[in-house]
């Protein structure tokens, strides 16, 4: 048998491995092999495979052959670098790091400094003139060794160090010296003897080396690790490699430094150099932020000089860029800049260390970056000729499409954050505090910027709701009313909010112990959900010509049409510059809410069957028939789907004495009876009851009054040259008959109009598809629906019977406790709500193969389940206006991940 | 070709067709034929086969040879009867029927009376000597053949009729004398030319005879009898037949006479003849109750006579038996009796025709009995040798054993219906109205029978639901509270019945138009949800020894267990001597109702997380352990699930200032705090809000407490030699993270019960199957669970979006208009619910092979949900202690179709 390769060294000269081998030397080798093959400066070091972890796992030993491989490269690694371990000159130190395949928290991490002993440390202070540091980096090999290797526990080590300071009478670890250092280093190993039982501190380099290769492969089958795996599902794994690498020190004086670059800036997208670095320091210190780290390059270095107010002298004295302080290590960072960007075709976010004017590269990883950054960096690499198309649309995270839209919180900003509810509609808002909708419209009128608090909003808040600038809810999910209404109007709204108490007759509100009163000034981030205290500062943004060009792009490669739900000819507008290609739901219950309507819905709801609920209707007809007239005309040519009236009708009846009293004197019905009415109205479970196509059924003239609103507008406006494609939508059927039922009203309806104008006008008929039966029966409904809409909001609340309005008492503590991976109302849950989907799709299909099926819940607009719906052979989605463009890009992304 | 026969002929001599021929000559040709066969004296006759309707329909004429057929089959029936057809001395007349292979509506049906002429009739007469009866016939017959087989307007005749009557100042048809109908005949006649254009009525039988069956072939394809087949998804006949066959008559004098008979009775199951004749009159004088019938046996007519306060010799007189009165018939139909049972081994329900003596049988059908008839009918049958077990088995049609378990009103009382709502609950109750559960407790102890009148009813009525006779409330559905509980207890309780209006402050309510206040007597039938004014008789019913004897067949014929659903000791042991096997669902929030209790449940809630709210549940602890070893004792050696908590905290928490306001005195939470908290608790859709498991997960402290306080009343029985089977049941899981959840909680608290008792207890731990989501991914959820119980009554609201509690409003009108077969909280909904149920039968065990399974919905006690429970292949059902006689049948039902 052929001695089998154990090790895969990565220096200048000899690189075994690629990034392509990820499966035998973890991610983290196969990177620093990758990085060092492409020609960075990568400390040298060695890569133990995956393979021997899964020999050790399997046999409880090791191969026969590896120590002695691990001999031959630790030679190599010596030779190439002029040190040896354990050295009192100038010793070799080595990282010792765990690396699998995939990352994966619970396994032993990292080694630092292995190889000092009492002679090498000397070694150390004498190359970094620095005897303080040679002591400390001792005793932190000690306790790193002592607690991740032999497993004590640190609070040992830790207890010593409080009682040095107590003795020394100093407050923090950096105010002891090196002697102080030196005698714990002493202090540390008797610590490690008790409690290892062992008769010392291993001196031996070689001993420390097996003893931290012997605990990795270890950690690999210990508990917590093991626990991961099974959580996350994560089988097929070899096990864990090992990657042993030479040390290299920012810290041994002026000479050397330490920082952090992306390729290009990661905020703005522009195309430079951008990053950080401080000299004489080791990595952690960029981050710890105890330092103020120095720019990069000269231009950044100017201007952040210029936003701090620091005078130029200066500047150039304590604040100098690498470019100035270090030109020579600085050009090498600026080829590896360009060698970066050629081999990943992406903006990287590297890692580096200068050693005594020499620069390493520890790391390197795809940046992350804003989406401003992602619309820009995509469309400059595509032009540059350094991506593709495919690609460049896959840059960009649909998400983040949301920054482009909406005003943001400025990063930079330091905000106290009060509350935290529901990142219900993005976007960020400032405005005093109102808690009533006609204040905040009267105040609005009177140009002050108003934000409403409410516990939770209804129809009747509209108009408050459009006065003010955003929208906070004490109550209610990301599919409540608040949250729906403001994302059509593309409002920032925060809702459910559990942190905020509010006492409406007092105009004052609480979070946690934090009084408000009416007029305050306060901020929302509908992307996040966090609500912040005071007025802060916003960034408007600026939708590029570079978005336009990803939409264009994500338009070549999607398959999935890309509709709105709009219920207004402004929001349709809206939705049509975003790109929509038509309405996918138009709720036509907004429409009986308006001033001059309720009255007559809530006569018609309020006379008995008969005469007097028919008079009332054919007062609705006419203001049907203009709102219809407005959304046909302003989607002109492109389909219109219109749902007939949906919610249950005590929704649209007054509450209070005061309100009935009012509409008693104003439609002449005594009080008595609409008291009465509306209690026998009211449901228990209104999501669940009266409503829908129920409606539809038990009140045939309503829908009749809403076909013939629907198709007099659509003749009408035929008659006048529009294009209009109405679909009429029969709501939360669960049954085929239900369909047949209102079908029959509506084409015996349309019929008769059409005769009566004399147009001709291609009207379909089709339905929602949002109760779980309608997915079992869907092959029975589509032998007549013409479409297909899965209303995925209610279809989620039933199939996981969860009310969208109460589950924020346990949604929260569900998906952190990762009961559900989402909340189910913001990502479609592909494994239950999504088999149905499938299953209807497939049933309906199998009667009616080219039966159209689109999607109008709120998922419509998300990424992952705009995903999910290409896949599922959907033919469009339909979101409301703002997240047009995140569900066109969403679509482009999945139709690409599929061709792969 | 040989000829093909199109005839089939029936007759004492020469019978061609039998009852295995319902294809070919219909579901009335193929009976006639069979009774034929047997030897009953039926009237001969033909029947022309389906496969001429056929014909017909594809061709649009007559198979060449069948007028020859027909005319012989003719010829035979004139030398049979010795009469001829249009003779007039003695005229041979036929009936002309339709008659399917099923029987169907919206075809052409019947006429009779076929060969009066003006020559016949004069025949009629001379054998009838009746002249008024002789021109009556003819003008029927000229109607009957106008309007069925020529389509005219029945109107238009009945224009003549009235205008005769004007004319010779009569009110009633039957003031018209012979004379009056002769003329009429010739104005009928007049009317036939001018509707059909012909030249005259046809005179000639034949062409009569022809016509008629003309229409009956042509009736197969109008649009009535197509659109019928259609909705009933009838497809796959070949037509209708035609019968011909020969008139008699019961109305030709005294030596007639005409009667239906039972071969025994259908009420009380006795094995006698039971029947009433009228002489000289036709069937339908019977049916009308113009006249009083005789009793067919003297000793039903003593019996009738002593009921009616009719002396003897009145009785011999006027009434006499139809074995008094003509005894030679008699002892003919006493023969037939025989005959019919030999040979159809079941009761038959038969009409007779005594034409001048002679006997004749019209019809013979599987007679209709009460639920008591039939379980005495089913065991005589069996010990006579008539019928084996497993006929008997099936004979006793399930539901109707609620009969003998439940007061039921008398069916001969006369009764005033005044309201309908759902049969919630079965058996009658009469008694005084409360409307207040306190009054209803006072009165009762008061020695009052009082009847609870509420809109609905909650936990806190449930006293007064004890006290009372009955329940009747305006809201709410079948598995309402007021339901769920009344069906426990075994009250009868009609719910949601719409016609009443309660007005709790003046003590009144209102049926429709009629006003009652408290005190007065009501009556409910809660076996058909009538309600009924005053206070009417009711008939209690007596479990005898027949009705055991059907029980432990089924037992021994079934395959799926029965257990039920109980909440209490007594529940659980009315139920056991019912025969359940264990209790299928014991939920454990009714507990914590008890006046006792609900203080320190209230207080639990009221507590936030911590110490306060640990002590509230440390005090119910107690409690609840005792509840448990209570129903534990009464089901020795079964097993009982227990739900652990289900439902919304607040439906804990009081309601009304008042309330509020003593329940803070109480428990030492201000007013204030306890109104705050009941509000933000409050829910939207409680049904979909934050109970069940999810209770549970928010709250690990309330599963903890239950399941110890399960485990140690199990633990102390088991110590007392007592042997227990507790099985932990988590509710409303949606996902197997859920379980997974709650499993822990539960078997960390089960052992460590078990270590600190020393006893050993065989627990098990698994889950309802009541969110559409759970049966997707029951495969997953198996792998932990170790048993799976439907809870089909949540499983039916979310699979169909219907909130049982609000269905009222359009569940009676989809159920009239077909969209719905049946209301699906009665019924399983097995094209819709049932699919999710299979699928997750399947895929639970194909992850655990013999995963229990079980369903405790309501739907556990009813027939056609039980039988789909056993295809299903589930190990039990659960039902309410009342229904689990109706469970046990069912299920003997469902094995035993399930092996033809």
């Amino acid at each position: 048998m052929t001695e089998q390769k154990h090790i895969y060294f990565f220096s200048k000269g000899e690189t075994d491995g690629s990034t392509k081998m990820k499966k035998l030397l973890g991610g983290k080798g196969a990177n620093l092999a990758e990085m060092t093959s492409i020609g960075l400066p990568v400390p040298p070091g060695f890569t133990i495979t995956a393979e021997v972890c899964n020999y050790y796992s399997e046999k409880g030993n090791y191969p026969e052959d590896m120590k002695k491989q691990i001999e031959e490269s630790l030679s190599k690694l010596e030779g190439l670098m002029g040190k040896k371990l354990g050295d009192d000159k100038d010793p070799l130190l080595v990282s010792v790091r765990s690396g699998a395949a995939q990352s994966m928290p619970g396994m032993m991490d990292t080694i630092l400094n292995l190889g000092l002993n009492p002679a090498s440390v000397q070694g150390l202070i004498k190359i970094s003139s620095n005897k303080r540091f040679g002591w400390d980096s001792y005793r932190r090999f000690i306790q790193m060794f002592g607690n991740v290797v032999m497993g004590i526990d640190g609070e040992k080590f830790e207890e010593k160090i409080e009682e040095m300071k107590k003795e020394k009478s100093v407050d923090k670890d950096t105010d002891l010296t090196a002697e102080d250092l030196k005698e714990l280093v002493g202090i540390f190993k008797e610590v490690y003897k008790s409690e290892t039982g062992e008769d010392s501190f291993p001196d031996d380099p070689k001993e420390q080396l097996y003893k931290s290769i012997d605990a990795v492969f270890g950690s690999w089958n210990n508990p917590r690790a093991k626990k991961y795996r099974k959580i996350n599902n994560i089988t097929g794994l070899l096990g864990t490699a090992v990657n042993v690498q030479t040390m290299v020190f920012g810290n041994t004086g002026e000479n050397s430094a330490t920082g952090v670059a992306f390729t290009r800036n990661p905020s703005t997208g522009d195309n430079k150099y951008y990053g950080e670095y401080l000299t004489n320091a080791q990595g952690e210190d960029v981050v710890a932020g105890i330092r103020t780290p120095c720019q990069l390059t000269v231009e950044d270095s100017k201007i952040w000089a210029e936003t701090k107010k620091v005078l130029e002298k200066e500047r150039c004295e304590k604040f100098p860029s690498l470019e100035e302080r270090m030109p020579e290590p600085f050009a090498r960072l600026v080829e590896v800049r360009e060698k970066l960007e050629q081999h990943y075709q992406d903006v990287q976010d590297l890692e580096f260390t200068i050693e005594e004017g020499k620069l390493y590269i520890l790391q390197t990883r795809t940046g992350k970056r804003t989406g401003t950054a992602a619309v820009k960096i995509a469309v400059d690499m595509l032009e540059e000729g350094l991506i593709d198309e495919k690609t460049a649309v896959m840059r960009v995270e649909p998400k983040k499409l949301d920054e482009l839209l909406h005003p943001q919180i400025d990063p930079a900003a330091l905000v106290e954050i009060i509350g935290k509810g529901l990142p219900a509609s993005p976007g960020a808002a400032v405005g005093k505090i109102v808690f009533d909708s006609d204040d905040a419209e009267e105040k609005a009128a009177n140009g002050e910027k108003v934000l409403l608090i409410r516990n939770e909003t209804s129809p009747e808040d509209i108009g408050g709701m459009h006065a003010s600038e955003g929208i906070l809810t004490a109550k209610g999910g990301m599919t409540s009313h608040a949250a729906v209404v403001a994302r059509g109007m593309g409002s920032p709204c925060v809702a459910g909010c559990g942190d905020i108490t509010i006492n409406i007759k007092s105009e004052t509100c609480r979070f946690k112990d934090k009084d408000y009163k009416e007029g305050d000034w306060i901020t929302i981030n509908g992307t996040n959900g966090e609500v912040i205290d005071g007025k802060v500062e916003l960034k408007t943004p600026k939708l590029t010509g570079n978005f336009a060009k990803v939409m264009k792009l994500s338009d070549k490669f999607r398959k999935l049409g890309v509709r709105t739900n709009a219920d207004t000819p402004e929001e349709a507008k809206k939705a049509r510059e975003f790109g929509a290609q038509g309405i996918g739901l138009c709720r036509t219950e907004h429409m009986f809410f308006g001033e001059d309507r309720i009255p007559a819905m809530q006569k018609m709801i309020l006379s008995d069957k008969g005469e007097a609920k028919d008079e009332a209707l054919e007062k609705l007809l006419p203001m049907q028939r203009e709102d219809f007239i407005g959304i046909f005309q302003a989607m002109e040519g492109l389909p219109v789907t219109i749902r007939l009236l949906d919610p249950p009708l005590h929704e649209f009846l007054p509450n209070g004495e005061k309100a009935i009293k009012e509409l008693s004197e104003k439609i002449g019905i005594s009080a008595e009876t609409i008291k009465e009415k509306a209690e026998s109205l009211s449901e228990i479970n209104p999501m669940l009851g009266h409503r829908g196509c129920r409606l539809g059924i038990t009140f045939p003239t309503i829908s009749r009054m809403q076909s013939r609103a629907i198709m007099e507008a659509a003749c009408k406006l035929a008659g006048e040259g529009v294009e209009v494609h109405p679909e009429i939508m029969v709501p939360l059927i669960a049954t085929e008959h239900e369909f047949k039922n209102q079908e029959e009203v509506i084409r015996e309806v349309a019929k008769k109009v059409i005769k009566e104008s004399g147009q001709k006008v291609d009207y379909k008929v089709g339905t929602m598809i949002e109760i779980p039966r309608a997915c079992f029966v869907a092959d029975k409904v589509a032998k007549n629906a013409e479409f297909f809409s899965f209303g995925t909001n209610d279809l989620t609340q039933m199939t996981l019977g969860v009310s969208r309005d109460d589950a924020g008492k346990f949604m929260p503590e569900y998906v952190e406790k990762k009961i559900l991976p989402q909340d189910p109302f913001v990502a479609l849950d592909q494994e239950g709500v999504g088999q149905l989907v499938k299953m209807a799709v497939k049933r309906g299909r199998s009667t009616a193969k080219d039966l159209k099926i689109g999607i109008c819940g709120e998922h419509g607009g998300e990424p992952e389940s705009v995903k999910f719906c290409h896949r599922t052979g959907l033919n469009y989605v339909s979101c409301s206006p703002y997240r047009v463009p995140i569900a066109r890009l969403s679509a482009a992304h999945g139709a690409l991940e599929s061709k792969k």
